[in-house]
């Protein structure tokens, strides 16, 4: 018989106590092993939302649910690992230029990734857009993949914090996702048992990011970086500009397109520099600091690796994308600077034309998105295209223009985040 | 497609809001045909122990649950309906004489019980330690005994909101028990969809009962008699002793012995002050006041309807009721006054000498309980015995004692709360 019980464990939660690190491994254990139900598990998850963890309790509901699985070894690569996570935002195609810049300069990304839920793209779901490219490999391929090209993207394995997924899927329909220590234990616990040596955390502010203020993002960015801390994994937290979308695409094909002009040294300055920033992070936690992660945009090393990993999990680098059937456009009704491109309007506008799903077990359309002509501070002209609606399905169109009434303003003054707000380290 | 998501219903609690008539009726509803799952209503659950609800939305939850099922019919009885509740309590056998005697100044008493759970014992429990006893009636045979005996204690049936069922067993092993709201929409969904015309509500107060304080059982008698008002049904609520139990007996054949006492006219002081108590407010509250209940028993009219009662439902009121096979005697240390008895203590003692049930499938033996030769105040002497514990396995009898053990006390004052501490009036 058990030392626990969990109406106790509940009960104890729920009036405002502190669960020993033996209780909540207990209960998450018990959970994944479906001897503590799902009514039970959501019970406890309200009453973390309303009362919180602490440090310690957040270390150890994390450890609960890396140990629920397996760990990923990836000892035999023989690099520095190096990965990155963002919390989500529209148009944040950072993962596909970044993971093979980084790997140009040196380091090995094992980029384990999840699909996209919501109004906030999923990275596989861009890159299941290339023909032939698959996402699943086994840790043989990871490890195989990392030491020959320097980076991997591809979806998590199935023994990795299996708690982590069925918690997730619960909170999903029990409105306990957005809890500082449910989020920063459900996110860490992924990435400490994938492996990696050192992490960097794009942490998303603003009204198209998980958390719409500062200082929720700054509360997160702090409980992962002490998470990381606890487990030997180097973090380090940019906060990030989330109030607009970034680059001028939100969409699965539309976005691996962006993606390719970055990799050839062009592309959405914005995507640019935060591509750049981002790797430079990822290069100092692993000591390689002396190398420019510019230089390898400029001078096709980036595009090089990319290449290389499209080709290693089965995709064609050169096949023409996907397109959607039908583009609807939406013009400038005055001359005057954009003044505001709201980047949650945005988002659920991409989701309502096929972009994104409700529902895990939904498909998405390769080719759907919103392209947007100008970004704020830019000036656009009367008559001319402002937004490009993307989509195979017409029926999907007047939703998506609904999303966006309000979303955007053309006059006044563009009163933006900076595109890198501040930086958390341990 | 409906107007409400469960998310949404419970982020709205989560976060501290004010749910609509039609959320709440909603939810509750579709939880109860299986399109809310356990899962989420256990997240609602648990927002509302932490957040509450207003008392238009306790309304609304408990007009939600009585329409998940049907309301009884009680018109065709011809007399004034009143029924009684208590919140539950160590040995609190008083439904048990006060039926048949408010029955025998002239009102009907449809009493539908529910069976113990944990340390307080259930009426219906109580009353199958009767040889021959049913607890399952037709709604014609409910209406039949009302007409022809004045009283019916007996289960509720299965169409008697049924949410309420389903959501006491989630709230059973989810920690959502203790919440004010929650407790009084239960309670009231079920008796005003029972047909009584009034209502007289025993709440307990102190260790053995489920709100400890004075302050919390007026909090719940007053939720109580604020959803009677709104559904029309005459309430009026006693907040009454639970720091030491009732009467001299915990068990089931032991209690139905000592309420016969009571209906011989004898009995434990308390048990008959407050079942006189009781039987007038009942009695007030349909109009009968002029009668005094205090006649009915001495008189042995209300032993008459106990007679008829238990007769009409298949069981002998002259059989000899069953004795548990062990009995351990507790003597008393010390000469002096027993200043504490704590209700609690043997509550617990009770339930693990077998009197009682963790789970509701478990069966409970019918001779099992504890039987106390002295209640505080009274003076005790030294090698008399002080309680027999009764069982029908000894293995039980370690368990109970050290239940038993800190939970009574010999010398100095009896501080204890008044039998009747105060009324709560619409």
């Amino acid at each position: 018989m058990s030392m626990f019980s969990a109406v106790e464990v509940i009960a104890t939660k729920r009036d405002g106590g502190v669960l020993s690190e033996a209780a909540i491994g207990w209960v998450i254990d018990a959970y994944t092993r479906g001897q503590v139900a799902e009514e039970q598990m959501a019970a406890l998850a309200m009453a973390v939302w309303l009362n919180g963890m602490t440090v310690a309790e957040t270390a150890s509901w994390t450890r609960a649910m890396i140990d629920s699985g397996q760990r990923l070894d990836l000892s035999e690569v023989g690099k520095p690992l190096v990965d990155k996570h963002s919390t989500g935002g529209v148009g944040d195609k950072i993962t596909l230029p970044l993971a093979p810049l980084v790997a140009a300069c040196g380091a090995a990304v094992p980029q384990l990734s999840g699909r996209g839920l919501g109004h906030t793209g999923g990275t596989l779901d861009k890159l299941e857009s290339i023909p032939g490219w698959r996402a699943a490999l086994s840790t043989a391929e990871i490890t195989a993949q990392l030491r020959a090209v320097g980076a991997v993207i591809c979806a998590t394995t199935p023994t990795l914090a299996p708690a982590d997924r069925k918690l997730y899927a619960l909170r999903d329909v029990t409105a306990t996702v957005e809890s500082v220590p449910l989020i920063a234990s459900s996110i860490m616990s992924k990435k400490i048992a994938e492996g990696t040596d050192a992490l960097v955390l794009d942490v998303k502010v603003g009204s198209g990011a998980f958390m719409r203020t500062t200082a929720r993002a700054r509360e997160l960015a702090q409980a992962l970086v002490g998470i990381g801390a606890e487990h030997g994994v180097r973090t380090t937290a940019l906060l990030t500009a989330m109030d607009t979308p970034l680059g001028n695409t939100a969409g699965n094909a539309l976005e691996v397109a962006e993606s390719l002009e970055v990799l050839a040294g062009e592309g959405p300055p914005d995507v640019v520099a935060l591509t750049v920033a981002l790797a430079r992070e990822m290069l100092a936690a692993v000591g390689l600091d002396a190398v420019d992660p510019a230089d390898a945009l400029a001078d096709g090393r980036a595009m090089d690796v990319w290449r290389a990993m499209i080709g290693a999990q089965g995709g064609d680098p050169d096949a023409a994308l996907p397109v959607a059937r039908e583009v609807h456009t939406v013009v400038a009704p005055v001359t005057g600077t954009l003044s505001r491109l709201d980047a949650y309007a945005v988002g659920v506008a991409a989701w309502r034309l096929g972009a994104g799903r409700a529902r895990k077990e939904q498909a998405v359309s390769a080719g759907a998105g919103v392209v947007w002509h100008a970004r704020p501070g830019q000036t656009v002209l009367r008559g001319q295209p402002l937004l490009d609606l993307h989509t195979d399905e017409p029926e999907r169109i007047p939703g998506a223009l609904q999303a966006l009434a309000g979303g955007w303003e053309i006059g006044g003054e563009w009163a933006g985040l900076p595109l890198v707000i501040e930086k958390i380290t341990g």
